[in-house]
């Protein structure tokens, strides 16, 4: 990504020289803007309009609206500002699919989108392919047109409206998976095409790896694309702590259920047992019991629990809850984002380097198309495992500025500014994330009693 | 319907003879039973799934879920009880599609049937079938057996399960109407096919016809289906009052508005008042004012509004502070149906007598399919107009039991019954309702901040 | 009351042989305020001001406020109208102590009305005493002068006056009984001086006293206040009914908690189960079970069941699936009054005119400062017992308009009309009211999931 | 506090060197807590048993309340386990004032306290009195006994609970303020007997006070009282910032209205906004418009604000939204702490140790009886100017523990620790704090939209 922008904006001289390499750049960003939109449409793949349409809480949208919204966005942000000749597909998609942004004018409100029968599931996707050929022209002139004013950060948007889709990629399948929940038909969105795991017999202990007292830079700097919110990167103290090599286990919460995890007042922060008692929780959103089994409502319909599986589907009440009852505490994104720097620096096992250009990240993502968190087995490496991927996990931090942040102006300024307020971060990505879209200063934020999402929690501990 | 159950339960001895007319009879009711069941089916054509499965709010239900619980209502009412070799097409409908009725087991929330987007649609009309086919056995038995116990009831209900359905019809469209409405795309459901009605220059005025003081038999007796709250049929004292000769027009209304109506406490309840003040209430329902005009949402799209026509979707808050804005007041219940017993006893036109039995209805109904209040040329006859059709009226009288009424045991006591608690009566269906359904003695009933019928009024006064 | 009037308005002639008469006429008035003003301040007799300040919830009003806005009835209603010299006490009161009257201007939000720790339990008496004074001038004027216009019209709103007073004395009863219900420490407000009832071992059965087809005239005609909703006097018909006895009991109500009344769905109306739900109801406000033993907070503490007492603070919803529960139903209003007036004509024991002019109403009142209900041997007489006093008695009827009713012009207008929507009327007073208050033509009114009054049912059936 | 702990602790074989000493920490303190009990009850003085029983929201509580509970608190924290013959005042009482110790079981819950009228006032001052003279036992016996276990403890929760009853004298103002805002009447709590200050016709410029990049311990160590969440004290570091020399004054913020400050939802955070647009702020708490001129409820009643005195009763919102339109930010705590830690270390006039053992603080606090605001002239030192006192100024820091945390156990550890969740820090104490309370690792903390409080701002900026 910056190699392309500092091409477009650099470059001119050798324009022979050039030519070659900047229609690489923006052939490369263009090869990678259709891979991203059509895995977004793979998403739907045998869903209905009725299915992509409904709206199962304020807190969740419909596909259909993610398949409208990330197009809209650029729309919006990237056509409409530096593709002079663009015409809109409808100009009131502007005010349907317009999220959160202020700067851009009203907006339909977010608990009415599951109102909107029309446009239709095939509107939504001629929009799509209307926006794509559009981005295309685009691309098409960045690549021809030497030195235009723009250029770069038409570039630049067209890379944050991909990272932007991948991760309405990953809410669209969270939301999904809300919605069939909700469904006393437990409708299966894919089949379960691999044999299921065999709970192991001795479940492997939790170990804790221990980080001695230091100095470490914390944040995104350098190449590479990363939100605005993980910079600057910057100095933070870290105190002697402890981290536990995989996340919590089913089996373990288990315990914790069974010990009146959830009937002791004592364990939870204030707004955390008002949570539990005033919603009734028992167990982890999805957890069902029948005939003294747990079931789990997953993708891949209802199914019983993987008891060596990364727990999954906690607020961050409960995570904090756990921990106390356990001894332990959650770590905090530094502490984490520190470990992780160290676990890629020395992997145990040889990692490629994904297209973000971060080497060393394994783990158990959307990619795979088994949507639910896995044993050990399956993912993560080094002394700390599944640190990437299967569950996102909680950490102690407020999603709070770094030091010197200033959101961009304009439109983009509000990507994540505007909700540095009551949020906690989240590290490491899911089974629903893709595998490009993580990086080890990837900051994820969502209000503690969020429960809808992969997150789960990583003990950790004073030394 | 009451001649088919007198032939079933009395017939027998001269099968012979009693055959053919036990044929007719059946083959008549399952001629009736069809033609309701693909007039549903009729009223989707052209929707989608997802038009068919969104809720737009609590009071609303999806298409979906009037097409399959008015088919569920078949399949516990009738064939449950009265085919012995009924198999139910998915056990879990039961639970999906019961709506209220305490006696028949636990049942999906309401406030969650718009999450339901499977079944999907094709699953729902392939349950339509299945019920449809056992209807049809069933039938076939009560045309072939002479003497089997549960036949008249059997029939009885069948032809409940007809009347249910076509109040589900009007449901639907009124319920689609409010989702459609909430769409700022104004979706059509139907092209508007005929000529504008052009207003007119000179609007009639409101004439009062005076009814003498009275002692009137009220309510349902005799042959002809009728729901159950319709009787016993009573005595009731009248004063001398006068009944409008037409419903208040869309003109009415304005005139009300521009004088400061929806502004004036006094003029309202008090509990309407709160509700004007809630929801900042300014005009009916689906009216919005553009450039100095006012529009309203129609099933066949946003229109300017049709000055002449009666006004619909109205609140009963609505109804009674323009009847005392205007020096008048509403209707009782018992009002309205004398003054409608006189007028079809003495029609100024010819009307036919409908298969209900009733003769001297008409007026502007669902059969129409032109969804909106007309004007007066197109409906009633008479000193009094518009009586039937158009849009219901709203009495003055609570639906409160008449003297002697007890519910029917089981199940099918809560049509009716239950509900006998703040709601208010409308009379005399409208542009929604099919044809065959209205009686003069037919009580609607809605709480009195419902606004999404076709609900309209008519001036009454002291006389 | 008409005899104060007439002699006001046509007297004036024969100065000397009126005066005396109309002296008697101004004085009784002003005798009978006086006592009713003074009645209203014995009831915070040993309250303090935190008492009489708190307001428990939206419906109830705290005591200072029932003192000020009774007192602010007069100031606005008689003294701003009709006694040109009178000033103000305090102008900000207006606004503070208008209850609903939009026809004078805006008012302190009812939810409100406990935030008023200002002004002072003293400043409001003083406030009483202030108005006192100046109704007393307005009385020697009304003796004094001649044929002044709207003397007549003082003398009827000082006599409405009176009356909303001891309206409002019932009102601070309860209102007063729910704060303290809502206290751990169960405050006693009035010591029980009395030898406890023991509870009878064989309880006297339930008897039906039958009614036959009648056409009957119900509401108030003739000498005597009465509000305007319980006129005009109209003939109604009634159908054979009986009416018990008398109330429902304690014991008896018991018997339908022990069934499952409060747990069964189908006895309920459909609104009525969704507050049982909602709310949790087990048993009538008040009630809590103890070592298994029933124990009901009352104004004299919390005390155990008196068993042959009748039930009390039911809402409407629990009277009618009780009536249910036991194959009866609620008898209307009009069945009530019929009953009533027949049982005042025809009393088994002498009953003493009281200065509302209504003969033979015998029962228990607060006037006794016995303030629970008690059983049979304490109030009642013919085969009716307990027509009057002990509890409200819920019945089938909506508070509608009788035929014929027009509010008045002005505030006095919104008294009672504008609350006839959604509500249910009781009939025949309680031990709270007082005894002068109440007729037989007495329409009561509360919507129906109010609990917080003295209300309580007697069961009715066909004939 | 830690020298009166160790002397218990340590002491003990020279009891007669000792005692003196002994008697003088353990005397010291008893005068110490009966001087905050005496000034906890100065409080209430001129207030009617209403003002101090009512609660105007769920966030407040009433002034007896407090009263109440800073005693429950001794009493179950101290009496109940270190006074053996201790008899409680009344068993039930430990019920109703338990705030929110889930250790110590049920109470009553928050949004009722306001329910109870009784016990009345003078029963609380009596349970108060009992309380503090067995207290007064208690530490007779301390200064008396040489080895008992748990003397150091017992002292320890004493000065606890002083420093507890000294949060609920300041809750005590902020939560009547907002109950006489409530009141039309606009009730005045304390007469204003100074001059009014007279705002200068040409306001102070606001300057920026630079610090440097630096490695700073922040948190409490070593003497003095502190409350846990202050520490482990530890190092953190800070880039350049620059500090403003004041609060954001009045006038400041009525530039930041007239400038459309609250219709620009750009400058807000995301649930600000909502806030914003959901409860129709347009000004800060109190703030009135009447004449073109605002108006802020007070202590002193409603007055002209004083336009060169620091904003007060902003919600976090505010503030930020207030920071990001005048170009700045909010600092972090850390940022304040370390500027407060330069300040006092170098003070600009002579400050004197107060007995919290902390030397330097100056500033406007609640002993001075004015209880609102006041402009420079009356407050602050040094560069920086009134840092302490006048204002709580909120930081861009969420509540979150400092590195290595761990709550006490039992009960006290729920003081702070389980609020540690959707709250921001304030630091710098207010005209209602007591002047001996605050320090400059004080952590204040509320949730972003808390507005009751006297919460003001200070810019600061990146250098």
């Amino acid at each position: 990504m910056a190699r392309l922008i500092d091409t477009n904006v650099n470059g001119g001289t050798g324009a022979a020289a050039q030519k070659p390499q900047t229609r690489t750049a923006a052939g490369e960003l263009e090869q990678r803007l259709l891979a991203c939109r059509r895995q977004t449409e793979a998403l739907i793949d045998g869903l209905s309009d009725a299915d992509c349409t409904v709206q199962s809480m304020d807190d969740a949208s419909p596909a259909k609206w993610h398949l409208a919204h990330s197009t809209w966005f650029f729309e919006e942000m990237v056509l409409a500002a530096y593709l002079a000749s663009y015409r809109r597909f409808d100009a009131r998609y502007a005010y349907l699919f317009n999220s959160y942004y202020e700067n851009l004018g009203p907006r339909h409100p977010r608990p009415r989108r599951g109102l909107l029968t029309r446009p239709e599931l095939a509107d939504v996707l001629a929009y799509r392919w209307h926006v794509d050929r559009a981005l295309q022209r685009l691309l098409q002139r960045l690549d021809d047109g030497g030195r235009q004013a723009g250029a770069a950060r038409a570039a630049e948007l067209i890379e944050l409206g991909i990272q932007h889709e991948q991760q309405h990629q990953e809410l669209l399948l969270t939301d999904l998976l809300h919605l069939f929940a909700q469904n006393p038909l437990r409708p299966v969105y894919r089949d379960a095409a691999w044999a299921p795991h065999e709970c192991s017999a001795e479940p492997e202990p939790m170990h804790f790896v221990p980080f001695d007292e230091q100095r470490v830079a914390i944040g995104h700097a350098g190449a590479g694309f990363a939100f605005d919110c993980e910079g600057p990167r910057h100095d933070v103290l870290l105190r002697p702590f402890a981290l536990a090599d995989r996340p919590v286990s089913n089996r373990e919460w288990q315990h914790f259920i069974d010990d009146g995890g959830y009937r002791s007042a004592t364990l939870w922060l204030s707004d955390g047992w008002q949570r539990v008692c005033s919603e009734g929780w028992q167990a982890p959103l999805y957890w069902t019991q029948r005939d003294d089994q747990w079931l789990t409502m997953t993708l891949h319909g209802e199914m019983p629990l993987d008891l060596d599986a990364p727990v999954a589907h906690l607020s961050y009440y409960e995570a904090d809850a756990f921990a106390r009852w356990a001894g332990h505490r959650l770590p905090t994104e530094f502490e984490w984002e520190a470990a992780a720097q160290r676990q890629i620096a020395s992997p145990d096992e040889p990692a490629t380097v994904h297209a973000n250009g971060v080497a060393g990240i394994t783990g158990h993502f959307a990619d795979s198309r088994r949507y639910r968190p896995e044993p050990l087995r399956l993912g993560g490496s080094g002394p700390l495992r599944q640190m990437f991927g299967d569950v996102w996990e909680w950490t102690a931090s407020a999603f709070s500025p770094y030091p010197g942040f200033r959101p961009a102006p304009g439109a983009i300024g509000e990507y994540n500014g505007k909700f540095m307020c009551g949020q906690f971060v989240l590290r490491g990505g899911s089974c629903a994330t893709p595998r490009e879209h993580i990086r080890p200063t990837y900051r994820n934020f969502f209000p503690p009693h969020a429960r809808w999402q992969f997150s789960g929690l990583r003990l950790a501990e004073d030394r």
